[in-house]
């Protein structure tokens, strides 16, 4: 087991009609700005809810945030925060919503000229403007980590930032709003937090005997909901494990003592800027054939997750690891989603270059565990995804 | 799955050589008290790297404290926080120092006129002075959560305590120090961990299932790690294991969103304060007769868990609900440890009555999950573990 610091100081309030838990949450006094997307918070009943727990705070409102939270957009909520002499931001949403909020925490101190700044010079966060959020579409887990990505319209680009000032103070999760949830949001949730997952787990052994198990079991979970959810988004206790399993796939627990991948998110994430696929179907382009050209690297681990969360329990090693490869892709394919970048785009033809020379304009000459996947590796791994 | 509050603020730094990380912990210009227990860490090396660790501040020793945090002692303690205008405590040890220190940390602050109060009235501790522990010893969890227990000679009683201003600021966890532990702490260890993911398990199903997962891998790695750890206490990543399973056992998150039952740590409690048996080992003695008396309630589970952790395929629910309980007595023996009252005292009989008494005088007249273990269940129990 790897050396590991494990620090993660949000506080979780899950349940049934959770939400009005918020009035005592939010420190009395704060000037708050209520954050939020496209507004389906105003046809799911979200938003009253907020708004009568806050009925006895000062409150300004800042809607619009779009999936893939936007810069230009953020630097208008941004604006709006100094001229409000805001002390307070409340994130409404699901994970863009929450990454945008966690960028606006962060800028509303930052010091420097052009908040930009913070993504392309990797400036971490040791204090933000304290936030609270309210997760109204279980995935990306950022209700209960530190981290957020930004997009940026103007330049293609969607990058990374984060510290440990970017914890929210709070996140209230309340299953009932999944049933509200299109159906296709529910899958993409679904395989985003398969995928954070895996980010995490599939490298090479450590000996880190639990969190392995952790994993196995958040992903035999995902896997048992999956098509329970699918089917009816308002069966409650369904919806609880749909929850509590995406905020446990990236609040930092599995990753701590093993080595960790992010290559394919760190692929991943051009084909959102290139050509706006969803997020986590960008992973499901990418993580069968990542594995496959990685398959010596990690086949110790295939395998193992093989058996354990797919109950493959004949064969080699090698084909155990195999099988563990088709089953990730089958059950992409059980949640409705396509795992071919054709499917996604006629203009595939010269993506695998234009990630590559996006990752080496950046110096992202090494990723995933070891760094080993160089840039001629990131030309045949994207290839292999037409 | 039921609602739950999860909020966990301790850091953890966990790993080879992390003592020295110390130093930038500790707030500086603190005036530190060290407090340990017995003095092995003067023989391990643990009580060295400290004091280089702390050489920049202002530290005041004092050691003694028992297995049992014993009440006369820590108030001598309290006595020198109080005299030497104490700001910040250091726990080095196990989870008697640990938790002698929670009770310290809320006593400095308690305005009350007799901190023994703090126990028998049940004051949670909602700011204590700030602390932090360097684990020697792994097995309670008390390094990660906020409840202690605390004895006292003069009555023979053996209390609990807690609430959310007694979390550790930070806690380290170095594997190192195992290789030094004797077998029988080694093995109290691991069945208090055990004991403790069991009791967070073992009553009934809510469909939580990542909870259950996380379970039954805690106990699943430390059945694993068992026979290594006990065979060679100086194999580190046996020993890493060992550590952090023992520190997930009781950090709260397996607990959250399920049922608890507690009832076997209740009555052990008074088998230790009766007849001084160690605390993990008096878990060991009432654990196989508790779930035998309660087969009804908890065969659901035990049946689940016989399946998941021991690999128990063949039978009906019943059959693997006898076998769960069966392995688990088994697991004990197998650490060496005797799982009858009778091997550890001659002095038993009388001993459930006693205990059933102790516990009507307190109040304790419904304990385990849904209040299922009266007065004359507890008879029946303790009687049966004779």
């Amino acid at each position: 087991m790897n050396n590991f610091e494990f620090h993660n100081p949000t506080k979780i309030i899950f349940g049934k009609d959770s939400i009005q838990k918020l009035t005592t949450e939010i420190p009395s006094g704060a000037k708050v700005l209520l954050l939020y997307g496209g507004g389906s918070i105003k046809k799911n009943g979200v938003y009253d809810q907020v708004k009568n727990a806050l009925a006895d705070f000062e409150l300004i409102e800042f809607g619009g945030i779009p999936a893939n939270p936007e810069y230009a957009i953020l630097m208008d909520a941004l604006e709006l925060i100094k001229k409000e002499n805001i002390t307070f931001l409340l994130a409404v949403g699901g994970g863009s919503v929450i990454d945008g909020t966690k960028f606006l925490s962060s800028a509303a101190l930052f010091t420097g000229k052009e908040p930009w700044d913070i993504l392309t010079q990797h400036i971490r966060t040791y204090k933000g403007m304290p936030f609270g959020t309210v997760l109204t579409l279980p995935a990306t887990g950022s209700e209960m980590n530190s981290s957020a990505v930004v997009t940026r319209a103007e330049t293609k680009e969607k990058l990374g930032m984060g510290g440990p000032g970017l914890f929210p103070q709070f996140s209230i999760l309340d299953p009932q709003v999944v049933h509200s949830i299109p159906p296709r949001q529910i899958a993409n949730g679904l395989a985003d937090s398969f995928t954070h997952v895996l980010e995490q787990y599939m490298t090479y052994p450590v000996g880190a005997l639990l969190q392995d198990r952790i994993a196995e079991g958040i992903m035999q979970s995902i896997v048992e909901i999956a098509p329970i959810i699918l089917k009816d988004p308002s069966n409650y206790n369904a919806a609880a494990n749909f929850m509590w399993n995406c905020t446990m796939a990236l609040n930092g627990l599995i990753q701590k003592g093993v080595p960790s991948d992010w290559a394919i998110h760190v692929m991943g994430h051009e084909l959102t800027a290139l050509y706006g696929i969803d997020h986590a179907r960008t992973l499901a382009i990418l993580t069968g054939s990542h594995y496959s050209h990685n398959f010596e690297a990690k086949k110790d681990k295939l395998a193992q997750y093989a058996t354990r969360v797919w109950n493959v329990q004949e064969g080699s090693l090698d084909e155990k690891a195999k099988k563990g490869i088709e089953k990730t892709v089958a059950f992409f394919h059980s949640l409705g989603i396509k795992t071919k970048l054709s499917e996604y785009t006629p203009d595939y033809k010269g993506t695998a270059e234009e990630v590559k020379r996006r990752l080496v304009s950046r110096g992202q000459t090494a990723i995933g565990e070891r760094g080993i996947v160089k840039p001629e590796d990131v030309l045949k791994i994207v290839e292999a995804a037409y």
